[in-house]
């Protein structure tokens, strides 16, 4: 802590340790900071050597991680290919693009919008059956038990890592105080006067109060800042949609719908990498203010709230795409409106499935290719630039300096190491695109597996060539990271189950098939989600303005959602199978909830969380150390006994601790007692 | 193992462990085996050192649990009381018990019965109220809570009995294989010939595959007996109900359905008291065929089958009555028929909750009395009757022996010690009747609490006074029944929702409440429950023999469920109202338990596991014997060095391994050190 003050005070400007030139760096450069060799493992002993058990298990865990994504990416390419294969058999996208299909819709906007035929919907029809097919339910059971397993599969590597690296009975030492709480502390019993500076020892939950009250108060804000600026988002879409509709152009009319999702997933994008900047400063100032007592727990509040945060930022434009989307529009001749002028959006013809899709696409690919590649490999290189101008400009010996350069100079230009922080975060972020949303998008697996290929490369890269040699530091497992992802799995399973029973079609079709169709088939089926509307039953100044667009008068228009009809007693109620529909949907999220649960819960108790031949070995080496630990010490106390004088030294485990030592039943049992007698005999003398 | 063996081939009868007439048994006979100090705690320390670990901790446990319930059956009288008190303000019993209210019912069985006035069913819709209102949900909620608590409780417990005891560095020995086990590889072995016997070492899933498919199948068929013999109540109470209902005496009539419902709930006990027993020796048949390798394996394993047949012995009458009773009628004009006979039951007015409630109070009290306390009491009290008795008749030289009987002739009167498992048994089923159904039974903690006041001190006079003294065995915690309890608790969250939502009234009530009523309060609720049936439509056959029974001639009758009434387009057909209430109960469900099992993750990531003061004090002494260890250590080569001829006892720890002596940066660490460097110099030289 002497360095860190140092430091702290500016005495010093950096303190690191040196990298080694040696042949474990070459080694390293050679077998593993290397994107020719992306298919072999990675030399996990070497990393730990050189960089330490923290970086080290870093490693291991992304290295399982994307040995893990293979076969989930390739069950979600065939789950995908399965869409594809049958996209030409599914009947309601047939009947939809079926030309005799001539089904009149409600227009999409007030005013300027007029009405539609249902066949002008046959691509995104088509297209949402590659996202929205039985295979996907298959496919999210799969990636949750998949889940389920990587945590599995993570416990056993860490403990053959520990037993391999000779952690197991290694304990996480005591942290110090951080300087700033013991700041705290000084300045709380100075104000309190020197009378009760003995017992002020610790800052109290009231001394934190103020704390921990800003930090709810500024992580609530935070979080409405994420909402108020997807709502932004939103209106935005819904004004150019608008906009775009009054336009004259033919060809600006009909990619309206492109347009405008693929410019509003981008701004969201694009506000989700600010706002991630923004709100690792804020969690980081939070936590300062909270003052934790250690360095540990300074950095699980830090993750903690970071994760928070971001997890919030990331995905809740998708939530709002998945869940809420469409859901809260209204019906025609009583819309929903914002601000009294904008109507809230539909989805495409197709559920909001497609859309989902591409908004997930959109971030993680753009999160990954930016955020991921573009900042993690520019920002040290640009920094690394910036710092050798500078000290370019400083030194003036330029020429001599470059010839003798030493180690420490030449890795004073290097980026100082950050922590591993935001390489977990980064990655945590990636396992919630893959495990959340995968009912809807099968190929977030596969992007991500190609991510983490080049990731792993790429972060070895910069550890070896960009970074300051970081300090080695222990550790048994990855710490927070490990309650984190045990969450966000838990989450995906209930997420999942609501993605397919709300957002894909899957529980109406299945009800219509099951409860409502003639024949069994799904024939019909397009007929049964229409609702019908009578136009003459149009707000005042809502009706379109071009009533006869479609070439013939209408009279009747189809609206998508279950209520009841013009000519029935409660007209455009929600009908008997609204309530029917909902309560199927509801069925399968407690059916797929719990069976998932029950799933996971099986495959926790069938793998054990040792390997047995770790555990086996465990278990002889210490049957075998017990037995050397008695030889040698019997050996000594003969050599005592034979030797020197008898009662020099007494022997204790006879004198007030009799029966111990006769305990030898088991060898474990016979070390604990030796030292448990050896500690109660001293601590009584 | 010899003297197993000796028993085995009955050589000896007995063995066992003579009883200790010291002043610790006379402390444990009077401080603990004694009612008048119910409301002490128990001297567990004391009965930890007379009896061993394992039974030390079943009755730490047993108190913990005891004493957990006093909350528990606190808030369950309040919770009660609350019903009791709010009775006469509760709409839908004052509107079936108000004078004015003349609603006709349809006949509840065919032929005989006849139309009925609502107004009769006063009486229990009043008492149904006791046990469904708002607070049965507050009620299990808390329930659900509370058993998170007491899982962490109990950790903590045994966390700290671990450390009292000295058993924090003590683990499982190995077992030896089991003799049955031993027999059944020679057996195969001496099958195969002699050439492969190297090998043959153990039995593989092959050899075991026939047990394992008689277990599952036998498992599947104790099952379906269960189901059958509920069935077979099922059809006793229809059968004799329709008798019953048949008989000309007014007063039989009358106590037509108490009369049914505690009879069958009396044959139910019976049989579930029955089955226990059978079930209990078949687990064992099976375990025995199946030849696990372990006594461990063995005892876990038949646990495991046992706790599964009286499991759903206990809970399956109950699970009928909750959730299947009263749903498979069918409606009027179209019930539902068991051998086209018999009209399957329906629920009295006001829900099944009523009956579920019966039948619970009289399955566990009935369970308690009977099962518990007089078969504990009484039968060892029998057979060491039968035992003195028999020795009586043996012996000849009477009054000698009675005078100088000594204390294994003595001791071996009592009853031999069968193991914990049919006393942890009993708690654990009892605790499924106090968490599972708990939304319908508020007072069954109490009914618990009471029980097992009384439970420890019988069970405590049972292991001193009329047991055999058993051989003390050593136990970290209370294996696979902390497993079974955690499973029971997390079952317990859904069977909760199914039963507040399913069971109870308390969903309709509030569907109608917010959606239906006109004045937003309960008035009416009764009336919009009831469906109309129009009494032209009762199959040939099947109208009442009596039609004009009530005074006037009936066209129109009530019956409770949701469906379309006789004038609307599809009559009789469930209608819209009955999706609406089956969405909102099946989303409360969903609600329900996820909310239960985030606030369980909660309170599991608040308490640690390990008592704080606990952690430091283990960690403190850790320190302490390390350093004591190496002065030890030190002061010992200091010895040898000085004295003895020098490099006869070559210094280990500077040859091969140089680095490891040096880190000694945290004395855990340091100790591990030292006994791994010590294992692999040994183990290379």
């Amino acid at each position: 802590t002497g360095i860190t003050s140092l430091l702290g005070s500016g005495v010093y400007t950096a303190a690191y340790p040196l990298h080694d030139v040696s042949s474990t760096l070459l080694l390293l450069y050679e077998e593993w900071a290397n994107y020719s060799v992306f298919y072999k493992y990675q030399p996990i002993g070497l990393v730990r050597k050189y960089f330490g058990e923290k970086i080290g298990l870093y490693f291991a865990w992304l290295g399982l991680y994307t040995q893990m994504l293979i076969p989930a990416s390739l069950v979600g390419v065939i789950v995908f290919l399965y869409g594809c294969a049958t996209v030409d058999d599914n009947i309601p996208s047939m009947e939809i693009c079926h030309p005799k299909n001539n089904i009149t819709m409600c227009p999409l906007c007030d005013r300027v919008c007029s009405y539609w035929k249902l066949s002008t919907a046959c691509g995104t029809a088509r297209a949402s059956h590659l996202f929205d097919n039985p295979a996907t339910v298959f496919f999210s059971i799969f990636m949750a038990l998949w889940a389920a397993m990587f945590m599995e599969h993570w416990k056993r590597r860490q403990m053959r890592l520990n037993y391999e690296w000779d952690l197991t009975g290694f304990e996480d030492e005591e942290d110090h105080p951080r300087a700033e709480y013991e700041f705290r502390v000084m300045q709380k019993s100075l104000r309190k006067g020197q009378k009760s500076q003995r017992k002020m020892e610790k800052l109290t939950f009231q001394d934190r109060l103020p704390a921990y009250m800003t930090n709810i108060v500024m992580l609530l804000l935070m979080i409405g800042v994420t909402f108020a600026i997807v709502f932004g988002v939103i209106l935005y879409r819904i004004s150019t949609k608008a906009a775009l509709h009054m336009s004259s152009s033919l060809i600006t009319r009909n990619h309206v719908q492109l347009t405008v999702k693929t410019t509003a997933a981008i701004i969201n994008l694009v506000v989700i990498l600010i706002l991630d900047e923004v709100y690792g400063a804020v969690a980081r100032w939070l936590t300062v203010l909270e003052a934790p007592k250690t360095d540990k727990s300074f950095e699980e509040r830090l993750i903690f709230k970071t994760f928070i945060l971001k997890f919030v930022n990331a995905f809740t434009p998708i939530i709002y795409i998945a869940f809420f989307r469409g859901r809260l529009v209204g019906r025609p001749g009583s819309y929903l409106y914002v601000f009294d002028s904008y109507r809230m959006e539909e989805c495409a013809h197709g559920g909001c499935l497609m859309e989902l899709c591409i908004q997930l696409s959109i971030t993680m690919l753009g999160k990954q290719l930016i955020q991921n590649n573009l900042f993690e490999i520019g920002i040290p290189k640009l920094k690394k630039l910036i710092r050798f101008i500078r000290s370019k400009r400083g030194g003036f010996q330029e020429e001599e300096r470059q010839k003798k350069l030493t180690r420490y100079e030449t890795d004073h230009f290097l980026e100082p190491f950050g922590g591993l922080t935001p390489e977990y975060m980064e990655m945590i972020i990636q396992f919630g695109f893959v495990t959340l949303f995968v009912a809807s998008f099968p190929l977030a697996p596969l992007f991500a597996l190609l991510n983490n290929i080049i990731e792993i490369r790429l972060d070895a890269k910069k550890f070896v060539t960009e970074l300051r040699r970081p300090v080695a530091a222990r550790a048994k497992d990855i710490g927070i990271w490990y309650n984190i992802l045990r969450g966000v799995a838990k989450v995906a399973v209930i997420i999942n189950a609501f993605v397919i029973s709300f957002t894909s079609d899957f529980i109406p079709r299945m009800v219509y098939q099951y409860m409502y169709s003639t024949d069994g088939s799904m024939h019909g089926f397009v007929n049964h989600t229409l609702s019908y509307f009578n136009v003459s039953h149009f707000q005042e100044g809502k009706e379109p303005m071009d009533p006869s667009h479609l070439g013939y008068p209408v009279s009747i228009c189809r609206y998508k959602d279950y209520r009841e009809p013009p000519w029935s007693n409660t007209p455009y109620e929600l009908s008997k199978e609204f309530w029917a529909v909902l309560a199927v949907r509801l069925a399968f999220v407690i059916v797929f909830q719990n069976v998932v649960m029950l799933m996971n819960d099986i495959i926790d108790w069938l793998i054990p969380d040792i390997p047995k031949d770790i555990s086996l070995q465990i278990h002889k080496e210490k049957i075998l150390l017990v037995e050397l630990f008695m030889k040698e010490e019997q050996g000594k106390s003969y050599i005592l006994d034979t030797y020197l004088v008898p009662h020099k030294y007494p022997p204790h485990h006879n004198t007030t601790c009799p029966n111990c030592w006769q305990d030898t039943s088991t060898p474990s049992c016979c070390l604990h007692q030796i030292l448990t007698l050896l500690f109660k005999c001293y601590s009584r003398n």
